[in-house]
């Protein structure tokens, strides 16, 4: 039935589990050799290349990305199961991310240039003349996610912040979606023919065996990694890469529960709190890394009715097919689990295997006291509810958290006081911060941060999502006493790139 | 003779190897854990304390320093051997040190604040108002570092970045200089005092147990770690910090050879480039993180004027006393290593214990080839010369090297087309580039990079000294939509703080 051999491998049909026409090499160490090996020696020039030339690198990533979209969606819709409405939308969403840091690397603001003017009279000694910018870090791996076959995979943002970096990238393709994959790395090999650039800079490899990932994480010529995924395998890979004789920053987001804090003030205001909470929890199939994955709320006549209709929704949710066989069953399991826990209720939907039912789970805070493991992840349609008994309860709570991506608060003025109380704790605990909205849907802006303590990120201060996440490829060189002639056109007198500059630390422009 | 025991241990004459007056108790995990427990409890409100009382914080410490240099100068040249002229130069700098801290949290800069305006009216999705900011990470460990007893110590870059940032420091003091590590702590503690401020803010724990820093490193409630020391014993502690249920950063300063490249027009135009050489090589008895380490040139008849003026001047050079008993085995025992190596030359100056000799090596590029190992950094007044072919020679040799904190170049302009080529290798095994100068002596500004690939720094996107060096401290949070009143006031649309800000990907100061 299953034509996987030791040198190939097949796509899933995520809808029926069959295998999908088309067979993918299973690379290894070598293509990992040849392709670090390659992407080393390009890698000079890349970082050296002009700005607008590597802006425009991005642009017509994201021109061929469109241009071919109707093939990616087909076969990403089959590998997925995501539907084309949503696929469509995540195309838009990764060709804009692309054309973001064109700008980005127009600006030239990612060099975050810094002069200090000489004073060769000061005393005891003379001040020399040092200025400073940021140069790419060399040769990126990148590893695919599952859920966003797109915006977080073979060009999403990690690949686009790091080629805007100018480091060489090579990825590794999730084996969920190796079709969508591959097309996405035509679209670039061809934009890369187009702008005249050597291939190397880009290398798609695929393979199902875990030696893959390790032989990259590994190899000597990579300079970092960009990761997306789960904490077990995410965690495995940061420890390779801070075990290697060269360490390596590994920019890893692995996991996050998203807590909700409602207070009982938007408990009375907002009548559809329920109906906003259960389509966030179910969005992409619950499986958006910023799902909310439990609610704090007060025990309250407001909050019961929540629930209850929180409850009624998810009893009418339709039955869910998730990105893989493995997510399935890794759902059903530790959802089967978690509703025999004592002291937690849980409601489903209906389904029938192979699509999976939506899970509400409620408790106190009493029980979750109990119970550290709810704390943990479950990947998919599912969410809980935890039942405090006054804001102290709430706020010691939230005292106990571990890193997330976000922190989301529901209230009125009324309840400022205390929600003010709340901000300073989830400022310590979450990248980003919502208020009265909810945490799915990542804006791809300047201000952005997908991130947080761990096991959000295994890099607090980075940010995988937005502007910023290119500071990630970078390091900074400083330059004393260079000769104009000599110094990088960043860093120039009279600043030829016209980008803004600090001088003496005092912001300046040209 | 020795009065060493397991509860208290001495500092060494670095003259004599004696004891000197005064037991320091030695700290185990109970006072780590008190130390973390208290610094927790009040990380909070020190993060959120404004900017100007912090900038204040800062300034005290350094009077509070200035006050007591007698004192310290005193205690620092006994168990250093640093000459009280180095000393009060190093008073001078770390005290500017803590007030350009000061400076750089009263601009506000460090904040990084990023806003992005809100479209309600944008299609398919209404753009958020989100805003951005960094925070303080929370309780930071230090470790200082034995060749700057004062600057890179217990109120050295890393403490006052870290009190910049808004983080409680807890320092493992150095065992070379447990003395004047208790007096610069007095002063801290005499500074928070003055400025009300808890002292659980600041903490030095002291002892001469390997498990004193391990448990420092793996205490959950530490965020992050400043470090500068030996490749061997940070390795150590950064594999510790990495290997933690929740890792946290490890900003290690490890080694450096400083490689220095003189170019023949360079060795024609300059006569007194030995000299510069040697003066640099034998700074501070060779305990410079920047010593050079090594130098390239090119086998002309000036090379060889310029190695033999070198040879002179360190048979000349007065016996050195290093900073400990251990740091004088160790270079005693690997400069007689290296000298009874094939193919190499060495030159020493006249010492008798426990007085050390400089040292200078010289080989050719064919014997730098075959000896890997001479890239490992010596602590101490020694260096190697190593004579190339001709520049493509000097050229290939630079890119078999390891990360370096600096490169250096010697050229006049005749050599600028060759110094073009070797530039861009420099960048990516330095963090500051050096022309027509010494690497010795790093400025404390705006533009200073103190870093570069490992083993330079375990965080090569981070610098150890200058303004920058506060970003090790901090992470980015995002504001999703929250009202005015709860938002930080680095980011309320008004800019109560008048700082620094981008709207929108622009620049802006309101």
């Amino acid at each position: 039935m299953n034509p996987q051999t030791d040198n190939v491998f097949y796509a899933t049909n995520a809808f029926t589990g069959e295998a999908l026409p088309l067979a993918f090499p299973v690379h290894t160490e070598v293509e990992v050799n040849q392709a670090a090996t390659a992407a080393a020696k390009v890698a000079r020039d890349f970082r050296r290349l002009n700005n607008s030339k590597r802006a425009s690198l991005l642009r017509t990533i994201a021109s061929e990305l469109e241009a071919r979209s109707d093939d990616i969606i087909a076969r990403a819709h089959l590998e997925t199961a995501l539907p084309e409405v949503r696929l469509t939308g995540e195309i838009a969403r990764t060709a804009n991310q692309l054309r973001l840091f064109a700008d980005v690397v127009n600006s030239g603001s990612y060099h975050q240039a810094i002069l200090d003017t000489p004073n060769p009279t000061r005393a005891p000694l003379p001040k020399p003349d040092i200025r400073r910018q940021q140069i790419a870090l060399g040769p990126v791996a990148v590893f695919g996610a599952s859920n966003f076959p797109l915006a977080f995979s073979a060009a999403g943002g990690d690949t686009a912040s790091a080629l805007a970096a100018g480091c060489p990238v090579i990825v590794k393709g999730h084996t969920a979606h190796p079709g969508t994959s591959q097309i996405v790395a035509e679209c670039i090999e061809q934009a890369l023919k187009q702008e005249q650039l050597p291939q190397a800079i880009f290398t798609l490899l695929q393979g199902n065996q875990r030696a893959l990932g390790q032989a990259l994480v590994s190899h000597p010529e990579i300079k970092a990694v960009g990761f997306t995924g789960s904490v077990g395998g995410g965690r495995a890979l940061f420890n390779l890469a801070h075990e290697r004789p060269e360490p390596i920053p590994f920019y890893g987001e692995l996991g996050a529960i998203n807590p909700t804090f409602i207070f009982p003030s938007a408990m009375r205001a907002k009548a559809d709190l329920a109906d906003q909470f259960v389509a966030s929890m179910t969005m992409g199939c619950g499986q958006f890394c910023t799902k909310p994955g439990v609610v704090f709320a007060l025990n309250t006549p407001e909050t019961q009715a929540f629930i209850e209709t929180a409850q009624s929704l998810i009893r009418q949710q339709s039955p869910s097919t998730l990105l893989t066989p493995g997510i399935r069953d890794s759902y059903q399991s530790q959802v089967v689990s978690r509703g025999s826990d004592d002291g937690i209720d849980v409601t489903f939907s209906q389904a029938e295997s192979p699509c999976v039912a939506s899970a509400l789970f409620v408790t106190s805070s009493e029980n979750w006291r109990k119970h550290p493991a709810w704390e943990e992840e479950i990947f998919g349609p599912q969410s809980l509810i935890v039942v405090c008994e006054n804001v102290a309860d709430m706020l010691s709570l939230s005292e106990m958290l571990a890193g997330s991506l976000t922190a989301t608060i529901h209230a009125t003025e009324e309840d400022y006081p205390q929600v003010s109380q709340l901000i300073p704790r989830l400022e310590e605990i979450a990248g980003r911060l919502v208020f009265n909205g909810w945490p799915t849907g990542v804006e791809v802006g300047y201000a952005m941060v997908h991130g947080g303590p761990y096991p959000a990120s295994t890099h607090s201060a980075s940010t995988s999502v937005g502007a910023e996440a290119i500071h990630r490829w970078l390091r900074p060189v400083a330059y004393q006493a260079l000769p104009e002639s000599l110094l990088p056109d960043s860093l120039k007198a009279e600043n030829p790139l016209e980008i803004a500059r600090a001088v003496d630390g005092k912001a300046a422009h040209s």
